[in-house]
């Protein structure tokens, strides 16, 4: 935590205001981290959202215009746009302001906006490890970041200066950092993130495409244990093209070992090996469990989902 | 809903008082369908927690001693053990009772039970389409059923008369009853139920087994989606280890148009293909929405779990 006189950062500029980037805008608000908040946007209803919610203070089409004078610049659109923000706004970057992002791959990231930034200007890319399935300004909430980890992935240019600048920022947000190479986060976040969304997708359009078995059954029952895919699979579309373009080889080689792993299983259901299924089926809890403890899941059965949307 | 006068049944024995079992039991009681409640449990650990939780009058070692004089026998074991079962206790089930069970397969278990059901004894098949990632007598909760569906599947024994009372019943536990074929429940669990229990532990299982990201690593960071695929996967290992052997066709169908849709996926990344990962993350939010206003999930984001467990 920082020892608090006055805001960390005058002024914050907020590259793509959707649910992380609203988020930033109103936890940073709320705690006192900056004073003053812009934002860009590509559409012209974003804006104006981003604006009657209050969270942020102007609102611009450009992200040129929203990085003049910023303090900390936060890219928070897809990660495919970052390369050409970063090279539009380089101009305009403020000498001593500090640019990261929030974007699910890193090595890729490190590549698309570190060549632009000037000399005086400090450059650390990170990743909230946090979100919800919904999109948009309005989605967002100032909580979103408490007990989450917040991975910081220094490059060439971070200072440890700058590093310990984010790291009190993203703190100030309420979450815990981490320190990682690029590379490696996109290996611990192929499994614990892109192959779970990938799978979440695949399952539900698989459903979607039976002729045995009619959607209106496929949602009736989806209690069974399908439901729980359609909440991954409900993310934004863009932003998961995106990761998926800019982390192939983590996600084809973890991939690989998943479909090897089903095959597996598939082996030992044809022929009827079940104590290769129990054996299997036995040593996931423990996993559940861990997570419980280490305070990243709820421990209350169904997620302590309300039994019917009509609660 | 049944027009009460008295209870629905005098006696109901459960076989097998585990999560469901124990469910049944509460909701029977709290909503007066049944006067007395028996039930049997292979261990003594089980029994003694059923009767200190008051979920039963009576615990038995031996089914056989639970199903006497019981109006209603409910088998609610992992489903591999229903044969056995049916065959002992048999003999002693009471003239004009209703067998039915709880299984998650329904072809084999009408295999296994109805050719040892004797004469002037109904019996008729059916499933709740409910349940948590909990085990055991504690974990069972009366509301379990409210709002959910019970697929009933009647099969050659089973009279109408025998349909309406186990409707009835279910009903008057809080579910919506909905008949179907024996072989096309199986085909349509396969999708909703069966297919995203196994690739959740499945996953779980791959990440569990990785050399370059360790276990503490894949806890930490659980949140960008994985422990979704927990909850699932902390499942009871008996009870899904029979569901695979018992559906097996169903299954290795389904699995086999998953893994072809994932390849294609995986086709799409390898080659950059942004259009096709797009076009297929798009179609899935659709499916949720329909799923949140058929009242079968919560609208809210993250399911509107907790932000952490100590909340």
């Amino acid at each position: 935590m920082t020892d608090k006189q006055g805001p960390q950062f005058r002024k914050m500029a907020i590259i793509g205001i959707g649910l992380i980037g609203s988020s930033i805008a109103r936890a940073a608000r709320q705690r006192g981290l900056v004073a003053e908040i812009t934002c860009s946007a590509r559409t012209q209803d974003t804006r104006r959202t981003a604006l009657e919610l209050g969270v942020v203070d102007e609102a611009f089409e450009h992200s040129i215009d929203a990085v003049k004078d910023a303090d900390l610049v936060v890219f928070c659109t897809p990660v495919g746009t970052y390369g050409t923000i970063a090279e539009e706004i380089a101009p305009a970057l403020k000498k001593g302001a500090l640019v990261t992002d929030v974007g699910s791959v890193k090595q890729m990231v490190v590549e698309a906006i570190e060549p632009h930034i000037p000399d005086g200007v400090d450059f650390v890319a990170g990743h909230p490890i946090s979100g919800t399935e919904k999109s948009g300004p309005a989605a967002g909430f100032a909580e979103l970041f408490d007990n989450r980890w917040w991975i910081v992935t220094p490059s060439k240019k971070s200072t440890e200066v700058a590093v310990q600048k984010l790291t009190a920022f993203c703190e100030g947000l309420g979450s815990s950092v981490e320190k990682m190479e690029p590379p490696h986060h996109d290996l611990v976040l192929a499994i614990t993130s892109h192959i779970p969304h990938l799978v979440a997708y695949n399952i539900v359009g698989t459903a979607d495409d039976l002729e045995e078995v009619t959607q209106s059954e496929v949602i009736k029952y989806s209690a069974g244990g399908f439901r729980d895919f359609t909440r991954l699979a409900a993310s934004d579309p863009t932003m998961w093209r995106d990761v998926f373009l800019h982390n192939k080889e983590a996600v084809l080689e973890m991939l690989a070992r998943f479909s090897e792993d089903l095959t597996a299983l598939q082996r030992a259901i044809r022929w009827g090996d079940g104590d290769a299924l129990f054996q299997m089926f036995s040593r996931t809890r423990a996993i559940r469990r861990q997570i419980i403890d280490a305070g990243q899941e709820t421990p209350e059965a169904n997620f302590g989902r309300s039994a019917s949307s009509d609660d």
